[in-house]
């Protein structure tokens, strides 16, 4: 019976975690912004991971650093590597019953191919998926992107909610002008039959690093899932070109910012 | 691009408004009772409006004073009057984004016809609706009702509530008799199938003014329209008779009660 | 008219009971656990009921002691039973209208046999339902279960959860073995296609009073009907056996404890 094996003895487990039931569901979340399955890289280092939606518009390459963790060991030795296939949502499902302060432990066992996951009282075995069934890994391309700038999160937040209201897409530009009717910097804007909006955060709210020419335009269901994990405060940094791919970059995981997280968005193509 | 419509000088504008996003949201929920779209007047004095629905059954004027406003200029000069034809819930949208206690600025630009809204870093440009196209203004007939009563809002609201469990009607009535058992005053009842409810607050509750022949079935829908929008305290006064248009009469806004809102519904007629 | 009868005084009425709207809602949960119509027995030591569902799988008994009340009559020398039939929704809509705390009045009109409910301003009359078309009433058979635990009813509820995310059906058993890797006493599994949950409570949430075979299935859905109406904290005692059914006792209704209910589950047949 399969229960059985959750009498394995610990130190036969090809790795185990302790970790805060908080920190494993916010990874969790930043690792689902646009898959339901997923490779989870174990290394001495952590947790980590690369994924990409089926249309290939979306991309997150998260990591969860050991520091995250009470205790980690990969591999017998602890220092083994180790690649399993997951559903997201079982994970969650069995997380979300306890509290976030509570502890996790995660291991896997080699022979019966099931992770073990314990949480207070609760024993769950989940099935892994064979890792060949899930996409594949993506490549993060190198791009030398003009525009470079760190937006505080509650601005961003905003942008993007303002600018679902009037349109399914949302463009990204530099105002490089003088105006006063308009703050110098990053902007955000979409356009609706009817309807216009700008977001253009004034120089409080944005530190911006390099700037050159810059107008992509995005597919808003893209940006509005990576909007619910946007962590609660601090600064996303944004690089940003001409109808390039836009790359996002942002820590979570509470001060030890233990949660590195990239989101690569494809742009639309600009009608003419 | 009609964005650029951002970069007109406010000594432009038709109109120039700045005020609480909470407030005027809730003067719109207070308009938006019956319709989404309505004419808005301003004038140097505030805004104000009144709608019908459709049916001809649900009135409402109100008007939201100009004490309301950090700023206020209606025309170049200050002393214009306009009409402008809006949709209530695109208005609402973007006011959501902010907190309450943010400050909005309105603007109308004559030229593009569009509305301007600017929430923090939010701009919004809504085009408007042609006043023709929008339901004609009620006259809300003077009417000379035999019951007036101040009821508290909290008794109001739980008559409605009770007797929306049993009937899609409630009846208002006043109760003119002697008994241990009933309080004398101002009363709602509904009939179910199989039950009935009886709502007849104590005189503690309510100040009649003046009373006599009442007898008023209403539509529940419109009345729970009313009761989503009433204000969290205080008194709502009531003028009804016998098969009569009853009125609603209440304020809102804060201490500065700089919302003032009638209601107008017409009865049903009774089966005999 | 029906609502006349809220003038009858209260000295006619077959019974009348006050009692916080709060602890009647408590009550009424209870009771609706399998059920949406039922039969109340009004007697001079409370209100109590038996139930049980169309399926005959889940059968309530419930009392509501009159220590509950403010004030209690059955019968008018206070001596009398009485049974009524009556919709739990009916009356649970009504109570839901005021706050826990207020006082609710309950009386019955033998003449134009309505239940007559006061709270607050609210007089609600509610057609009572002929008893001889409710469900017969279930007997609760004598049972001589080996295994009886006092288990804290957050462990409970973490069981019911935890089982529900991978089966319909939860398996209750009793694990008398010895293991680093599990504790001994009452557990709770389930079986899915390809997980399974396994949820064994330390020696400081369960008591064990006694011990013997123990192997019962349940259907998930009855056990996650009696998961919404647990107490917040104490525990609850589980008498259980092997394929038969099992008994759940708990008490709620505040430091009184004025609420006594006992649930019982018919088991699932076990395929071979």
């Amino acid at each position: 019976m399969a229960r059985s094996t959750f009498e394995q003895a610990g130190e036969d487990l090809a790795f185990e975690s302790i970790i805060r039931a908080g920190t494993l569901d916010m990874w969790l979340d930043h690792v689902g912004m646009y898959v339901d399955e997923f490779k989870l890289h174990i290394t001495p280092d952590g947790y980590h991971t690369r994924v990409v939606d089926p249309a290939n518009v979306g991309m997150t390459e998260t990591a969860l650093d050991k520091q995250a963790f009470e205790s980690h060991r990969a591999g017998a030795d602890g220092n083994g590597t180790l690649v399993v296939g997951l559903a997201i949502d079982r994970l969650q499902d069995v997380i979300g019953l306890v509290s976030n302060d509570e502890l996790v432990s995660i291991g896997f066992d080699d022979e019966t191919r099931m992770l073990h996951l314990r949480a207070g009282e609760i024993n769950q075995s989940i099935a892994l998926i064979d890792p060949d069934t899930i996409r594949q890994e993506p490549d993060f391309p190198e791009l030398d992107l003009p525009t470079r700038v760190d937006l505080e999160v509650g601005s961003l937040r905003r942008a993007i909610k303002a600018c679902g209201l009037t349109s399914d897409q949302i463009s990204v530009g530099f105002y490089d002008g003088e105006s006063e009717h308009r703050n110098w910097g990053l902007f955000f804007s979409a356009e609706g039959d009817t309807d216009d909006t700008l977001v253009d955060p004034d120089e409080t709210k944005q530190e911006v690093h390099e700037h050159g020419e810059t107008d992509t335009i995005l597919s808003m269901s893209y940006v509005e899932e990576m909007e619910k994990v946007l962590p609660k405060s601090g600064e996303v940094q944004i690089r940003v070109g001409k109808e390039f791919p836009i790359k996002f970059d942002f820590v979570d995981g509470g001060d030890e910012e233990t949660i590195e997280t990239t989101v690569m968005l494809a742009p639309r193509i600009q009608s003419e």
